[in-house]
């Protein structure tokens, strides 16, 4: 028996009529032979009216209740979506979290999937049934109670499953069409991938290219899940959207693959920092106990004892970052002159595990933007990825540069 | 440990301020040291939207996606139910069906409560927990799966829960403030009653007083629990509402407790219908199947073999009930010469449980009617009620003259 699982998101699920758009690609491949196990979102929209009743209600919520309330979003889909599968006469039936069961953490809100133990839908699909669908999104924790994933969880949800019941591949169906070299709204020359490999997909989803959960990414890379990403709003093809993959099953491939950027950033130097070991936890643990989200760290070289520490954050972290950074000088826990906040930046990657075997990446990177007249501010690099902050005006025009010197509109050749 | 429950109705939570409302009632019975079961219904409106969804996905639905889709209204209601009081400094949670868990029977969107253990919702009221708030009209069926008890059913939950908790009152807030000697609308002499007998609500109930869910009646009467209808929108007072209790709870008792009407009735008459045994049968069980409801059933005094039959059902039943019975006349079940239809009557009734020790109240009825030229067309009697069908025309005036005749107005004298 084949499985194949296909998850639609909430703009693919919205209303009935995009229910039943959804429903007839399940037919097709009920009709290509495949058991389908389908993965649904809560209609958009609905999931934010849920939480907002919750937060209304009580601000700081207890999140099992959160879970109790958002959870439903997700049952009606899976109901609706059965009904309409037995319409054009497939036999499906709806699965909530709890009765497949999506085992999780008591984590509410954020909870982890533990197992999902396959032999309830396995004999139904041993009797008559040819879809499973299944409630995104929502667990059974070890309190016997509804938890969920966090936002977005419902990737996750569908790539779990498809390790647990070893599914021939995961259709993710989004209401973009695939991932880009970079943002087809900075330039009419992006170009959409065929494949990428989930390491590619990871830096790029971390970067801020929303089209998967980054969590549903590492899972597939974990249990070799065979990942696409596509379009719902499009005409069927079998050789749409893009396969998220292990590298080797990529022959044809571009030293770098994309392009990403993220537009609000900011860039925060403590001046003056007395150097001493440890310096840096006791710099960064206050700022990750204020929910700071801490990108890019530089620490530039020590003179006389002091340093100067360089560090990134998203723009609308910076009061509670300086906020943090006071506490703990107030408290003696750091010594520093000034702190800068530079608020008018935004950071530039590129992207592609070619440059693992390849080099002089960055500097051609360094070369275009140069030619630009763009000043680098602050450089990080991983084994595949070169990231750089630059004052934000430039941003698009960096993006685009980048996009032409490393040719991102021709298809890959084989590096 | 004294256990009240509460159910709130759909226009009781309606929205974020009326379940704010509703948990303040809560709270007021939790300072008077009860521990409280709270059933809630959806949000007035939601089960609407859901249904609708569900017809309109697939007008013949399989009922057990129909409960999964429909039961996520009082589960939304729950969660923010409990909330709510948390945030009052109460401790609460929610339970939906399968969590405490109500079995069923498996008979989808018309399920029959089969029990309730007690173990689990005590247990945590054993620890910390002062409020359980249970999803009403939802349960677990054998099937694994989530059941609905049919509309109105969350008044059948919380009678349900009053009898396994051994409740000490299941207190029913709704949107009107108890039950009436008669319909306020038809006459401003109309007054709430303080207590009313089981039997009698029983008969208003399926007499078209749509205050409390038939089955929930009939369960309390079982069980003795004592039931008390009240209004939600009105100031707190222990004293409010009506209580529905046992007749022995009853001191000060009006032989009629109340006149009862239903606008829309037809009576039909099947004309010289051959007389011989089985004929009732011949003709009701083809109208039964039909999903006629028959109401007043009458059969003429029969001559040379022959007889007529009549009896009502609602005017919007009238095509059904037709094509019933020439179905069975062509199909050679019956023989009778002509059907006659009358859609422009109404049905009025005394109730009473003071009847049945006191003679003269039909007479009494009749009188009245005569009195003001209402011609009586059809009588039924049971042993606390008497019904009558007139033209629809006097219906308000037959309903003003009896409620005057009988002194409804005036509080009850020990009978």
């Amino acid at each position: 028996m084949s499985i194949l699982v296909m998850k639609f998101g909430g703009t693919s699920v919205a209303n009935l009529d995009r229910i039943a758009r959804a429903a007839k690609r399940v037919a097709r491949e009920v009709a290509n032979g495949h058991r389908v196990i389908v993965i649904v979102s809560a209609m958009s929209g609905r999931t934010n009216e849920l939480v907002g009743w919750v937060e209304e209600t009580a601000p700081l919520y207890d999140a099992r209740e959160y879970d109790t309330v958002v959870s439903s979003g997700e049952q009606v889909t899976a109901g609706l979506m059965a009904l309409r599968l037995q319409e054009m006469d497939i036999c499906a039936r709806s699965w909530l979290g709890w009765q497949v069961p999506v085992l999780t953490t008591s984590d509410h809100a954020a909870a982890r999937i533990t197992d999902i133990p396959t032999e309830n839908i396995l004999a139904k699909f041993d009797e008559d049934m040819q879809v499973a669908v299944v409630a995104g999104f929502q667990g059974l924790g070890a309190d016997g109670r509804i938890t969920t994933l966090g936002r977005g969880g419902s990737d996750t949800t569908a790539v779990a499953f498809a390790a647990a019941f070893d599914a021939v591949r995961c259709d993710i169906y989004t209401d973009v069409d695939g991932v880009y070299t970079t943002d087809p709204r900075l330039t009419d020359k992006a170009r959409r991938l065929d494949r990428i490999a989930f390491e590619e997909m990871l830096e790029l989803a971390s970067l801020g290219a929303k089209v998967l959960q980054t969590r549903s990414v590492e899972l597939a890379m974990r249990y070799k899940v065979r990942l696409r990403v596509l379009s719902s709003f499009e005409e069927y093809d079998p050789r749409a959207g893009t396969l998220v993959c292990d590298e080797e099953d990529i022959v044809e491939q571009n030293v770098v693959s994309g392009v990403a950027y993220q537009r609000d950033e900011a860039k925060m130097t403590l001046i003056s920092v007395a150097d001493r070991p440890g310096i840096a936890a006791a710099i960064f643990v206050p700022l990750a106990e204020a929910g700071v989200n801490v990108d890019m760290i530089v620490q530039n070289i020590s003179e006389e004892g002091r340093t100067d520490m360089t560090f990134s954050c998203p723009v609308n972290q910076v009061a509670r970052a300086r906020k943090a950074m006071e506490s703990a000088r107030d408290a003696g826990a750091i010594n520093f002159h000034d702190l800068v906040a530079d608020t008018e930046v935004a950071k530039v990657s590129v992207v592609g595990i070619g440059m693992r075997s390849q080099s002089g990446v960055a500097a051609k990177m360094f070369r275009v933007l140069a030619q630009e007249g763009i000043n680098i501010k602050v450089i990080t690099t991983s084994e595949i990825k070169i990231s750089v902050l630059i004052d934000r005006k430039y941003m698009e025009l960096a993006v685009q540069a980048l996009h032409d010197a490393f040719e991102l509109e021709k298809p890959g050749s084989a590096a």
